[in-house]
């Protein structure tokens, strides 16, 4: 076409191209649940700024944001834009902090373009959008708020974490590891599992795909879990039950398995192991810690730098794609941060 | 026979009947899990009792005693007395505290004599056995610090109770109306309903046979539940997680739903609510709480005297009729403390 697609004099004359929620998935998410949609890229009000997309992050969470049940936020609207983290470049700026050529990072959605409200908050220049999107994103900060503040591990304590190898329960289990515990993690194949355990620095790993959990669990922890920090759900989440230690905690963050389940899965049978083992099973929502992630950003930025906390990142390309990679999520085709470059 | 049995000479040349535990019981406990036997009566060593048992109690929980699975005890091992709390009259006494005829109460199982230990407690000859075992026994210390110390009730807050009419649940509910709470019981039946409201001070009650559960809670708790005392597992705990409130604390003390099923059934399906509510379960045992009684058993004897705790006792009676007895509480026959006087 001719144009220069940095230039901003251009935006206006281009088209933002967004991917709208169309329907409510029924059971697994499909592609056909969007709606690739161009509209006119929109002007900044006061204090707004009009932001450039870069790179959108994806979380099994949004799943559940995709249907119209009671949630810890609102669903998507039909029609609107898919709900999601970005981190993108300012193009025209209504805030004195914030200056043309900033990145930023904020709940901007599937669009190329988009409007930043008082929530955008600007990022270093030099950082890597994607650390921004993990380590030091929500994914970071669920790790540590939901390990420390309610799995509260304690020195020596055996900590286990399913979904280890996924962007939070690898850094939930560094953590445990700089807390001075034990550190097991559940994942699905070798690949994933070798990882833990040469780079992540887990004590042991159990491939839920080829080995039997619950066994390997009993053989792995003889004195019970102290703390299983689950994202997955299911038969997994049973499995933990089933090897709690006595005033075990069990921190409910995710629920991977059942997030496309048709009909809402059994429970946890192995529940009743909390009174045996006068046990705690809890519930978090990370948008509650925001007002003290300044704490846990600086944490985590120090343990990245220093090495303590290693992370990977999986870079799809191209807005096209963006339901395509979401989908990997639940296929568990991704290994690391699912992120998708624009 | 001639004999006076109430003639401590003529105890020696008596027998004692026991219960034995036959076998394990396979889903719902049969009469025939257990064997009537009769022994010589023993003699105490020092520092025990030789008691003849009045009046046995029979709990929900002693269900899961009778498998052989882990649990916070240890299971009735086949062909031993089966366990359970009595209270008995001392027929002779190796201890310098306890006398001839004093009353005591005990984990001495069904059987008419019994040696106590050390474990065996003195109770005042002026109350009623039926009270020794439930309010100012086990079933109230279990109400009392399961509502206090893990559902943490505050004044103002919404207490909802599954087996309200039970001997704990009724007691759990009076004790939340005391601390300033509305409270509302789940129990069988309009007559049970009734006594709650009526009689227990309870502000509402639901009759699970004839009332959608769900519903009803979420009509009557507009604002969520903040605790719920949850006896009884299955469905109703399922529907009580559906209507917790924002940091709800769901206490675990009890499934009498599911002791008797033969495969273990689906856990709560609606476990993921914890999340969005970021709500807490947790379960325990009462045996934890044992060197804190005094403190419990204090008040609820002061509250009962008051009037301010009401209570009912199901009284069976025949020794021979043990199992029957227990085999009412299974079948939701019993209102009020299940006893049975021998």
């Amino acid at each position: 076409m001719g144009l220069d697609e940095n230039d901003p004099r251009e935006v206006s004359r281009r088209m933002n191209r967004q991917w709208l929620l169309a329907k409510r998935p029924v059971g697994m998410v499909q592609e056909s649940d969007f709606e690739l949609v161009s509209n006119p890229i929109p002007s900044p009000g006061d204090g707004e700024l009009l932001i450039r997309n870069r790179m959108l992050a994806f979380e099994p969470a949004m799943r559940g944001w995709m249907d119209d049940k009671p949630n810890y936020i609102p669903p998507v609207a039909i029609g609107s834009v898919m709900r999601g983290m970005a981190v993108g470049e300012v193009m025209e700026s209504n805030r004195s902090d914030i200056s043309i050529g900033d990145f930023v990072t904020g709940m901007t959605g599937w669009q190329e373009y988009a409007i930043g409200d008082a929530g955008t908050r600007k990022i270093p220049a030099e950082l890597d959008p994607a650390l921004s999107l993990s380590v030091l994103g929500l994914t970071g900060l669920t790790a540590y708020f939901g390990l420390r503040e309610i799995g509260k591990p304690k020195e020596g304590e055996t900590v286990v974490i399913s979904g280890a190898a996924g962007a939070t329960g690898s850094v939930v289990g560094q953590i445990a590891k700089i807390m001075g515990c034990r550190v097991i993690g559940i994942a699905g194949g070798s690949e994933k599992c070798a990882w833990l355990t040469d780079k992540a620095g887990f004590d042991a790993a159990i491939d839920y795909k080829n080995e039997e959990v619950e066994g390997r669990l009993g053989a792995l922890c003889p004195d019970g879990i102290d703390v299983f920090f689950d994202n997955v759900g299911g038969e997994i989440l049973d499995a933990g039950l089933a090897r709690i230690a006595r005033g075990a905690r069990i921190v409910i963050c995710g629920s991977i398995s059942n997030y496309n389940s048709l009909e809402r899965p059994p429970g946890p049978r192995n529940y009743y192991n909390l009174v045996r083992q006068r046990a705690r099973m809890e519930g978090f929502v990370i948008l509650d810690f925001l007002g003290r992630s300044a704490e846990a950003t600086t944490k985590l930025g120090e343990w990245v730098s220093e090495g303590r906390i290693v992370w990977e990142k999986d870079v799809q390309s191209g807005f096209e794609n963006a339901p395509r990679t979401l989908l990997r999520l639940y296929r568990g085709a991704n290994f690391g941060k699912q992120l998708l470059e624009i």
